[in-house]
């Protein structure tokens, strides 16, 4: 048997094509990872919202791979309807199968909690128009913002052909001061190689999206790890 | 980016839990695999056939991920409707899609016909019903099947518990005398680590219904691969 | 010569195939582990108890091997009459070899003691009537037993059939609130491959039936090892 | 399941403290070996003939461990009754369990002739007496026997005190002349090491009681594995 | 003494950041390569052409380097003028420091003459102009130029910014029929990581501005190597 | 892209054979170093002093590479004309090229002072007048010299053909007590395979002047590296 | 150069065949041995006696070879003439040579007083003669012995045919209450390999004749080395 | 026991620091060198003829170690006296001591023979005087002798000051054409390192007096090992 600690729902837009390897990359012995998608063609505010009509398909699929939690796994599109936005669909999910939820979003704010990174400086792929709506969410979540820079991509093509050497000097150039951690903010960005020359050379713990939530499903899993190479958060567990 | 030499999309049925490890084990650098399920709640004829109503929308979730080439990764449900099955639901996609597609059935008999094997003995998870249908579908694709046995399994629950332990014991009782290989049909079913074991002992060729599809997926993208701990069909590729 | 640092003489159950692998995984170097059986066909109290009549010609065939000490190796059968059961088998190989004995249980109450583990939970592969002799046991030597769940299993085939997987999930689901460890008894209950992942996700300690034997014999024969893989025990010492 | 390939019973001489070492040095994965001892205080003539009086209750335990054959694991105490005294062991342990049964003394004939050994070189622990009976056993059995040395040992101190490096210069004292091969004698003779340096400095092949103890025993169950370090009958298989 | 073996000389353009780390990377032990700079801004016709004023001024500074071979290390600056062209470079070089000198169009000729490449398909970071020149070249050299495809690059940071999975699919797409090798034109362009994807994926040896550089340098420096995973040309040496 | 974390522009003597196979030795993942020289045949003062012709030049070459900082790879070059000579090479650089700007002679004050280093002994290759120079220099700059002594070398062949064995037992001999470290001076002296040894034996800090210039390169250009390798000062940053 | 960082001279007696390995197993990268021999042909006093002999012509040897230092490696044959007789062979040395000297019991004493090793325990493969005169130069140095036993060998057959697995179990059974430290005495007895395994098992550091003799080179030469697994004395310096 | 499968006697000239380093990185398994000196203070014809003077008490030192064989390591001092001097050697050491005997100069004479080298260029660091010796020896042998060039040293300090990269460059201008291999004589000469450099950029096969030593010692005692990577002589065995 594969999944033999745990095994873990996945609901990903369906452009995603960074998730799957990142996750399967990060995964714990005895820890399998179980896709479904919700149709998402581009990466704007009213394709990220469109893709809630998908969740009740998507959890009944996973129901029947017996997963022992669901991954809702995008970060603008668990925030796109603002603050309780992510809960909302943590609930669907959760009164249809009976079995835990999480999103993206809301994985995000668990890491920033648990290690009191109060401020923030953020690097998307977004346009601006969704790093407003992720810049509110987390403000409304209690958070200090103090940079958010975005590349204004909405294609697949896009989002999914930078590599680490992009990301790292797209980072160097945010404004950093007074940042208790760096968070890059999409699950379908290639940034999971740059963490630990960034984490080296600036000195800031960072944090990705596919990061976040593979932290939160491990926490909320009681799943031990040793992960220091993706980051500080997880020396820290 | 990750899926620099190729990405693959997959069609997967929703109970299944074993493909997606054993694909990213097994998968190339550069290579990656993504995922959308059709839905199957038990291994039932009816259910099989079932799948078919899912192929559409899945197709669509997986052009907008830009995939090279679609799988349909299921062995029975490729099958269940007889010979030329597995073309229609090919002709579907790639109707729908415009991308090369195969299923995991048509896989299997590329790569009995690739290496010669004429005669094959089966072990399978499934019911009787489901063994007779295969049967006959590589009976009429013009093979010899030596010995057919199943495990009697309908559900999620019973297909994956197994490993290769299990596995290896089951595949020693089988029929071997004039088998050319021996086939392990299903994509839920953890065999992979039993290939080195039972291909060692016995002597003989061991395909199962994931490593076929690896073969065929490589084979049609023209990628190259040192994959022979997972079988002798890819030390003759 | 092999066992230059110490031999052991092991007396061991017939039924038991677990406890030989185990010990040779485990065994430092220069030290080795010389086998004879008493007679056991099923794990019940009368055929753990008729297991006495084998101690004295074991005892003398070990002697012919001039080992350094005599390991009783099963739980219940060296508790099955109670409360110094153990110390009359001890008692028993000592008078006849003068060499130093010691019992599985006489070796579990050692551990639990010498690392102050006062209130343990268990997890057995015995059926009820057995369990309960096993709780008795350890309540009267002064322990206080927070749960005690078994399997419900006699037959040799029945109990060596588990593995790692199937263990490290029947443990997450016992009752562990206010355990200072946890104990999984039976030295033909493939537990060894668990331990580490259920140390690492629960948090507590995990002591089998072939760990705590391991850690008496080496404490008695003053013989120092790197165990670390094998529980928090060996990294105590 | 540790024996999941296979489960080995091996009945040994109580005083043999080298056998259950070496067999698990050279074990496969997957395959375990389970043991039980025969009394045996003196390795003479008498004391060997005597070992025939355990086998029963031996072959008993080892029942109940549902192993897949039983191993009489000494070479002059399954000859010491001279040409077929092996198949009369083999018989009884056969007709009692209805398991596959081979002795040492089966083992060592069946390799000589498996790769065509027709002269042997001997090196034995043993005193003359034994030696005679084992000349008289292979000669019997249609073997040319080039010279045969003992080291004149009866107790279990004297036997297994001996090291790799005392063999090594023991065998190439040895007449070596016209031999197709080095036979070391003596489950309890420590010579496992010394193998590797006799074949690469001598050129011949060398074969221990042990070495071909495995060899049958792996033949048997038709089980592979890359045992070329234990001597070149391991590399030809 | 870092350069035992050998010390070689690199004359190579002045916006050029991929030669100085490629050729350290395959750089056998004991061979080592010192650089200086003839004046590029943009790899123009016009641009290639000037960089001759500079090649007297940098053979004096190698000079004093004491250096065993000088290499002119530039592709289509080499060609630029012709045929004969690299032949008046390395003639200048010589007649002014008495040290053997080749020109990275030297070193290609002599690679496909070495291995019998008759019939080449080029891939280049060029703009169409230089292409054409080196398409002349070639042909005039005597080889067969079955397509040659650029990517229009003309500043340094077109030039570099590359890396190996854009050059692997740039190169997958180009016309390869009938050809008996692929090069890869342009010192300055990040090839080396794809030659062995492209290899195996594509069956045709890849031959690269880089790689042949340091063929020819090996060469007639008379020094052998294992560089086979730096392409099939090093592995037929 | 291979410098894609920072590329260094490095201006070195045209003599020089050791400062390019240093610093690839040395190099961090994702940093790249690029070469000019300056003309020097000679270690003479005279020689030192000429080289200061070139810097324009060569600046304006490293400036179409586009690199992130341009270090004047020289020790006694940037100190040859006294106390504020290395500043005066820097702002020529940085004038030209609007690029930072460092020397060797800099790089090895920063080092001294960030380490609290005021007195040291120094090892150079070089003849008694450019040692004299030095001397002044440092202590011009604040720092007490407790010793220095030369090879006499001023050719090129003279200075590189030593190694770490000779470097080694040149240090040991020179007046050590009341340093706080050792300082090797010279960018052409091969001393940094005998920094760990002279280190472990002496157990003073070693600074080399490539290991100095390294240094500071990383710590302007916000890089950190694990070098401990080479030197205290690396394990220390 | 073989010796770079030292090059050590030892006198040692003719029939020593353990020292030489020992010291070659032992020796630090660039530190080099270099033997010559005086007469012994049994271990008894007039034997031990009779070695001054040889010393001024293996001395005269020794220093064509123009070696850092010169040990006297005879433990018993340097204190035969009590205490006070060591130093006598060291200025012997040193008047010829001008080199400095050492002798093996200088070195015992030299790391008894570092660490502080007040009581010891010291076992030989001497015979009491010999046993009786190292404990009376040892008491007369200043240190308690609180037992010493003999394994009463004169020849050099007997001295070097022990392996550490002997040497193992006889010092196991030697009287250790209230000793600092074990001291294994004798050059020519194999005690290295067994040196790791008493200090785990018994907890007392463990120091013999050619590990205090490698002490006492290295800290006479300061040359420093990671030696921990050659005992505790290694790690603490 | 160290030199289980084989001790050797060697006597070396007392200035030499090379041979014993080169004789320990090279033994095998089981196999031990034990030296004595004889006096050399420089290497001139007059101070190799004196060397015979100390080959009777050298003789008796290593009969005291039972040695299994004895080298005189010194190839000029084994050849000074014309062809057959060697052979008196060999016939003093065995008339005195019964025991095997072989020299440098007869070990390079059977390697030649061996392997049909029948014409060789030689390097050396000696005289002319001593070369013309060699030379005459060689030729009076059967061999052709293509050239023979020296570095003209007599004193120890000249003789092993030397490295693998001097010897690699000072071999590299040898006249070679028409040799069948290179032969670099001298047991004091630090050419071990230089052998696979050499082999493979000339690719001719190249003998030293160390490897030469080393080969015929293990043929004469009929040990294997596995030594390619000290030259061909040593893969063809």
């Amino acid at each position: 048997m594969y999944g033999w600690r745990a095994k873990v729902g996945v609901i990903l837009p369906s452009l995603n094509v960074t998730m799957e390897p990142e996750l399967y990359r990060m995964a714990p012995e005895g820890v399998t990872f179980h896709f479904t998608r919700t149709f998402l063609a581009k990466g704007t505010k009213e394709g990220l919202e469109s893709m809630q009509q998908d969740v009740e398909p998507c959890t009944k699929m996973l129901m029947t791979a017996e997963v022992d939690l669901i991954l809702f796994g995008c970060t603008s599109g668990s925030l796109v309807g603002g603050l309780g936005f992510d809960t909302k669909i943590i609930n669907q999910i959760e009164d249809i199968s009976k079995i835990k939820a999480i999103t993206t979003s809301t994985a995000v704010v668990e890491v920033l909690k648990a290690f009191n990174f109060g401020k923030i400086t953020i690097g998307t792929p977004y346009i601006d128009e969704v790093n407003q709506l992720e810049k509110k969410f987390l403000e409304d979540s209690g958070f200090g913002v103090i940079d958010i820079v975005g590349l204004d991509y909405t294609t697949g093509a896009q989002l999914h052909k930078e590599d680490a050497e992009t990301v790292y000097n797209f980072v160097r150039r945010l404004k950093l001061d007074g940042a208790d951690c760096i968070f890059l903010s999409c699950t379908d960005f290639h940034s999971l190689d740059a963490i630990r020359y960034l984490e080296r050379d600036i000195g800031l713990p960072v944090v990705t999206s596919n990061t976040a939530s593979m932290w939160s499903v491990l926490n909320h899993l009681k799943i031990g790890a040793d992960m220091g190479q993706y980051g500080k958060i997880f020396s820290k567990q």
